[in-house]
């Protein structure tokens, strides 16, 4: 929990009055019935510590990537997992992008790493480009992050470059930590898991809270071939991080496969109309491949839409961004029509354009 | 979660056939239905982050422990706030108790910090004596440990001494972690935040997992004056730690005051039925004011009863402990009989007493 601070994320709805949640990148259709239901059935055997092992969960996320169950780590949400691979891989200088998930840099400074910066070019729609690698080569790193699809942009790296990353990693001996979170709501898209054969330094990071909209949860997981890593990791986490009924909604979560091919196909038609509805309004929106869009819009829009219900994630606090980036997730059609049409009346009144 | 590893705690039912678990120290009434409830109603808000700063829990338990909130901080269990703990003080030698809960030693370990054991007297029932005192003040260490009641034996230390220790670490610049995850079910206890007014060393540990039989969920507490030791810890940790589900219980636990009452007076009864029928079997028992008894009987027996669905912590690997040394957990008065006379009955077959 945070502590004294300011909630630097989207998706805090509480002690706020929020009728519409935009601030978080989840599955629009919701949590699937059959998740609610394990979850709330888990409710029943609480007296019960939970199994530290993860048994049946472990070998359920296996049989769902194709991995073996040696190399997966679950944790209490995949954000428990960025703190613990900084502590265990001990990481000394990372490379992260700008923008990126802050989490990335809050984690390192907890280790006391340093931290370098690749900017992302907006001009490019901040697309991750080879000079990336060279950026790596020369940087004295120990571990690089790269979200692919990014958050906030949303923009999927190219397949190439991300492969090419991986070799560069591991001939530099740098922990590539790739997370892919956001990688199951793309089309055509390909995860760094199928070169984690031969490639120790991979480390792949996802989550159940954004495909299965099980955010309140707390459950990722990571594949890293490197198991002395995953057994330092466990080692820096206490036994029964992952309560009974996460581990019972991951089980019930995995079987839903027509649920996220439905949802990638929902996704792929909402965001070119909440992106193009944006762009009509002469806002600069960022092409992406995930479930959220960011995009360029007048400074205070989120707190005129927060006035009415509607909560969005200001980008203002991202590194490489600033006042007027804004983060909105991918709804369902009525939904996201009326995020465009409140946003429409608040650029219309000529009150708040003065102000 | 433990990846490669042995587990070394009581209440893993997991993968063995297990009709009634004597290994985990939880309530014996069971989860209150008020908790159960409220976890089950909480499967229906999964697809929202949890409250990352808990405020309502925050103040339920500022309620509770007549503690300003902001000296307050929730943890993913209460074992997670060990491992923040030992990383945020930045603990380089501790003095702990032998025996002790073995998570202590674990998240020490876990930072590299240098371990000073106390060996507890068998003789005397393990009770905490001055000595401890005295060993602290000699120790050259910057943090101690101390379980109150102590979680294996289930003694309680003396007011005094406890009050002694308190202005012992203040004088030393020692922090004191004072675990009182049992505390709530023993009579006429005494709990240290009473102390912590003056005293920004003191550090006090509390859970729900015992009191409320909420060990699936996950959810512990810490009360602490020194609150840049506070932030520091939830900056260790990430921000949505405590899922929903938890926070929800939690709240609706401490509304449950008649239901820690009644089963403080059942623990204080059923302890005096096992100790003295384990006693009477031959078996040494320490005596315990807590709701767990520790006893010395013949090896194996862990195994036996095993075999025949029922778990009790073997205490083999504590330090200061051995083999032939056991916990149980108090019960209800027919659990608890139905431990006695597999016991028993294990005892009279002399087959196994040969092998």
């Amino acid at each position: 929990m945070l502590f004294g601070k300011e909630n630097p994320h989207g998706g805090d709805i509480y002690g706020r009055k929020v009728r519409l949640d935009f601030s978080s990148n989840i599955n629009p259709l919701g949590t699937p019935e059959s998740v609610v239901a394990a979850a709330s059935a888990a409710a029943n055997k609480l007296r019960h510590y939970p199994d530290p092992f993860c048994r049946e969960l472990v070998a359920a996320i296996s049989a769902y990537e194709g991995v073996p169950g040696d190399r997966i780590l679950c944790g209490n949400g995949s954000a428990e997992l960025i703190y613990a691979f900084c502590r265990a891989a001990s990481v000394r200088k990372a490379v992260i992008t700008a923008p990126a998930f802050s989490e990335y840099a809050a984690a390192l400074r907890s280790v006391g790493a340093e931290v370098a910066e690749y900017m992302l070019n907006p001009n490019t729609g901040f697309e991750l480009d080879d000079g990336f690698l060279d950026f790596i080569a020369a940087s004295g790193a120990d571990a690089v992050f790269v979200c692919n699809p990014n958050n906030p942009t949303g923009r999927l790296a190219q397949s190439a470059l991300m492969k090419n990353l991986a070799v560069l990693c591991l001939e530099k001996n740098i922990r590539l930590f790739a997370d892919e979170c956001f990688l199951d709501f793309c089309e055509n898209a390909e995860s760094l898991k199928n070169e984690a054969c031969g490639n120790d330094r991979l480390f792949i990071l996802k989550a159940f809270t954004k495909n299965y909209a099980m955010a309140g949860l707390r459950l990722g997981y990571c594949i890293c071939p490197d198991r002395a890593l995953l057994k330092k990791m466990s080692e820096q986490t206490q036994p029964w991080n992952i309560s009974t009924p996460a581990q019972r909604a991951g089980i019930a979560a995995l079987k839903e496969t027509e649920y996220l091919e439905k949802a990638r196909r929902l996704i792929c038609e909402e965001r070119e109309f909440l992106s193009e509805s944006l762009s009509a309004l002469g806002f600069y929106v960022c092409p992406s491949d995930a479930n959220f869009v960011l995009f360029h819009g007048p400074c205070g829009l989120d707190r005129e839409l927060l006035k009415r219900g509607i909560l969005i994630r200001s980008c203002a606090n991202y590194s490489g961004l600033g006042p007027g980036w804004y983060r909105a997730a991918v709804r369902l059609r009525a939904e996201n029509e009326e995020l465009i049409n409140t946003v429409k009346s608040i650029c219309e009144d000529k009150k708040w354009q003065k102000a």
